[in-house]
């Protein structure tokens, strides 16, 4: 008998299970990126973001209980190699003015991928009428978003000008 | 003599090339997910940023030519992740109601990836007084947040609902 085809329900369980493996991979990442910074802010700003991780990871976990499935990662290439780049940039630009600026260019890059996963787990919560879940991503979302806007804040007012003023 | 730590300018160039390289990966996978999507507004859209991309290509081209260096890829682990992820979907899936959803998760990472990488060249070419770049990549990047909002559109409308009525 032929396998019936996976469905809506499955991709949603498939994309949680990947972004649940990624959220784990990005809280170790975090205090390494907070160790290389040199702009304090910049420091302080990835410490913030791995608490708000703990508790992205925890909401995520509620949604696979609301779902009736246990929580579970499911290996990530995306984040694998998203994260890849910034180990290269730490290793690369360690002792330049430039750090800062490929630190936050490595975070943007993990942000983006979050936002993109939550905002598609969030509509399809949606579409399934899973209202709670739903309610769950999307408080995460918001959340990335404004991280993302606090890094781009970040890279305009001061750590590329450090990196541009000492590069002169 | 101890190398000299790189700097912003090098940044920049790391970064385009890895964009650059990433750009063309995304033009050999398009025709692929055109080809893969059921609903033939996917398909199109993903037809429409085939153009758009050549388009984007020639603009990172030129800002190449401005920064007095050839253009050039260098491998980028995270479109490589990023489209992998996009594979997957296309073969778990096939005959499923939930491909074209998941075609449209794997593009809005695609789209998200381009997005923060597009904002950070953007901002450096600013604070390196490179305008004419910053204007070139300014434009990719209103094209590339014009076509997250599209697919977000068509998964709000579409694509999602028939993957759902049909799971029913």
């Amino acid at each position: 008998m032929a396998k019936e085809p996976k469905k809506l329900d499955e991709l949603f369980h498939d994309t949680l299970k990947d972004i649940y493996y990624a959220e784990k991979k990005i809280l170790v990442a975090l205090p390494k990126m907070a160790k290389a910074a040199q702009n304090v802010d910049l420091s302080a700003a990835f410490d913030k973001h791995k608490t708000e991780t703990e508790g992205q990871v925890s909401r995520l976990e509620q949604v696979f209980e609301l779902i009736d499935e246990k929580p579970q990662g499911k290996k990530c290439a995306a984040i694998e190699g998203i994260l890849e780049e910034g180990q290269e940039i730490m290793k690369e630009y360690k002792g330049s003015p430039a750090l800062d600026a490929g630190l936050l260019s490595a975070a943007q890059a993990v942000e983006h991928y979050e936002i993109s996963r939550y905002g598609t787990l969030r509509t399809w919560a949606q579409e399934m009428g899973l209202d709670r879940a739903a309610k769950l991503l999307q408080e995460t979302l918001d959340q990335e978003e404004a991280t993302d806007r606090s890094l781009t804040e970040l890279a305009e007012t001061c750590v590329n000008q450090e990196a541009e003023s000492q590069a002169a």
